[in-house]
């Protein structure tokens, strides 16, 4: 039996009682993080473009848009709400592979969930399932990500058709079917990062996700070896695959373990940097008057990725330890706003970035940084981090979470409305109608059939 | 200035004075093809099939379907009759890089051309550079289809986004981002041949590439690398690409000249073995029980692609050299009743399949065959095969056209019926409005706003 085979026998038989209780919390973590990640992306200029081109398409409107008043079809639904989730940078990462799992694989689940009205434990179950088999494919193309693929998108269409299937009912028949399906749509390149389509190729994959899962709902046949036949994705899309990372202890050990959160809508790299620079600000009441020098000491990488140092947009600020630095101390944080083109243009910024002074150091990791900041007075304090907030040794917390949601939920919604769209997202196990969480978001409390 | 930058320019720039008469006559040649190849495979389960998946989800019915009643949006018109007219492998090839050209561009097109009430001339203008752009990064990509890649559909989609955005009338800034969306949105499995996935490759880049022009016009930006980024098609989806296919001779050449025409509904790889047969047979009055055995040479890569041995379904069959020789020295034909799941499951073309010896020959060309058959008395009769019907050297006529659409026409409409809308192909360069052809396939006589 292929791998493609196998994988769809454990997507179709898997049981809600299989699934641990700490990964059924974790789903409901995940997808509070990716709600708020797309009530913050969801009025981006790069949406409305979409929708402006896409909208007059759209069939019966049965699926709400996050955070926005239309409804469309379920197949745009899941485009666009995969679009409104990615476009911050703020979205969860499986830190193995560099998946995004959530933002195909969500965008979706909840448009098949509104499709077929299901439960919320039914949502989270396929959610779950469908971020397995996701991040399970990823790992079997090593070397897929450098080559030019935008791994979350070649690879969360299988995780969109896998959960949207689930939801759908398929067997493990159709179940080939639609993985056979999302194979041979599976796209995207990296070369768009940095231009709209680096967000519209989650979209596409959302898509064509749930497509696949309902075209093989109708019988609607694909290659039943869709990743493993000698010109199927893993072979095609990939060199040496390791097929044995699709199908190695299914159902024991689960890719949701490894997911981290961002406390930062900025590259990883910058994150111990901006880490050490709260601390340091808060353990010693630090005010931007008082600080004469910055020294970060971090990988080459990461300064390579993130070395710019006069940023004049809010997009080159995430690419800037400099800008990183200067508003970790001076507002104490380090969220949406810090990142907007107003903050990058703030003088007080500017002037506390020139004082920053980036060091390359190779015995520094990745994702570790040594802050030493010298004050006007002669002291001098360091900090050095070796796990930031945010992964997987030092995750951020439920509570981290409900902060970071409240934040991205502050540009259109009431403190109360935001308090109770997380309440929601926690008892989402319990819901009778998943897609009451979406609705609440764009405030359209449409009581479902 | 890159490829795609230089392809835009032409794109956009080219002028209906500007496309040679033969030309103008071979696109409508072309669609006549196409359009018959939809009216053949319109009612076929794949497409029935897709239509439950997908027909729910349709927007505001502007759109026409190829033979039947229904009409839907834009984007799944162009994918419904991109599926229509490839299922029965009846359609184009270009034979340089086997792309079959007109599927996706003219399905996408003909959608785009009903959106935006193009005239006949606007729609076939734009068709011919769908064609060229779609030809020419096929040129540029050796060895992609080989690796699995199935070229008709991860070119197919640049050439759909061409045509469209043609007519929908986009600059070349915006064309460059519709090529760029097209080429993120690039995919398609060889791994899919043999199940009905084979044309939903072709629907997918038709609708993909109808979606990238839209896009663009709202300017939806992507890389204007598109083609040639370090991280984009040519060097993610290919090895060692030749960029200088894609601009040379840019308006001097044209790839609807390489275009030709099939005389059998099957892979083109089987016509000099079919055509040779059918030659054996009609100059010894072959009867099946006087064979002893059919030795078939052909190159390596035909009987990769057509090497199945014991077919049982239609589609099967048509990748089948076995069958293909067997039906073509019993029946002495092989059309669209000669790839029925029936034909295949006949006794008496079981039989004769199993005598069917093939040999892979890296000295025989792609669309070449020695066909040797021993006969029980022993006698051995021999055909070479270089010219095959059907190729640019012995291409099929405009009356052969015109005849293969009455037999494609005949299950669905009256002699009197297919022959207006022979006749209005044939002046569809002076149709106000291209979409009264598709009407008259679909007996939906609407007059246009």
């Amino acid at each position: 039996m292929g791998a493609t085979w196998e994988l769809a026998r454990f997507l179709t038989a898997s049981r809600w009682d299989d699934v641990p209780r700490a990964m059924r919390h974790e789903a409901k973590r995940a997808i509070l993080n990716w709600l708020g990640c797309a009530l913050g992306g969801c009025r981006d200029e790069t949406v409305e473009r979409a929708f402006a081109a896409l909208g007059e398409f759209s069939g019966p409107p049965r699926a709400t848009l996050i955070g926005r008043r239309e409804r469309v079809d379920p197949l745009l639904a899941a485009a666009v709400n995969a679009l409104s989730s990615n476009i911050l940078d703020y979205d969860d990462t499986h830190l193995q592979t560099v998946i995004h799992p959530s933002v195909p694989v969500a965008a979706a689940v909840f448009a098949a969930a509104e499709y077929s009205s299901a439960s919320g434990a039914q949502l989270l179950h396929a959610f779950i399932l469908g971020v397995e088999a996701e991040c399970r494919i990823g790992s079997a193309v090593p070397g897929h990500y450098a080559a030019g693929w935008h791994i979350t998108a070649t690879c969360g269409v299988f995780g969109a058709a896998a959960a949207c299937g689930r939801l759908l009912g398929l067997n493990a028949q159709q179940m080939t079917w639609a993985l056979g399906i999302a194979a041979t749509q599976s796209s995207g390149l990296t070369a768009m990062m940095g231009s709209m389509c680096k967000s519209y190729n989650m979209a596409h994959a959302a898509r064509s996700g749930f497509a696949a899962a309902r075209l093989a709902a109708k019988n609607f046949t694909s290659s039943e070896q869709g990743i493993e036949a000698p010109r199927g994705f893993a072979h095609v899309l990939a060199t040496n695959p390791r097929l044995e990372a699709i199908t190695g202890g299914l159902g024991e050990t689960w890719a949701l373990a490894g997911n981290a959160y961002k406390p930062f809508p900025c590259g990883i790299v910058l994150h111990p940097v901006i880490d050490g620079c709260i601390e340091l600000r808060n353990e010693h009441h630090l005010l931007p008057a008082m600080i004469e020098r910055i020294d970060v000491r971090s990988n080459p990488l990461a300064l390579d990725l993130a070395g710019k140092k006069s940023p004049t947009t809010g997009l080159e600020g995430k690419l800037s330890v400099y800008h990183a630095a200067a508003v970790a101390l001076i507002f104490g944080k380090a969220g949406v706003r810090e990142f907007t083109d107003d903050c990058v243009r703030d003088p007080d910024v500017i002037a506390l970035r020139q004082r920053v002074v980036p060091h390359a150091d190779a015995n520094v990791g990745a994702i570790e940084a040594d802050v030493a900041i010298t004050l006007k007075d002669g002291r001098r304090l360091e900090k050095r981090v070796l796990n930031a907030i945010g992964t997987l040794e030092r995750p951020m917390s439920d509570a981290d979470l409900e902060t970071k949601f409240l934040e991205l939920a502050a540009a259109s919604h009431s403190n109360r409305e935001a308090r109770e769209m997380i309440e929601l997202a926690w008892r989402l196990d319990t819901l009778p109608d998943a897609g009451e969480l979406l609705r609440a978001t764009a405030q359209q409390r449409v009581v479902a059939a």
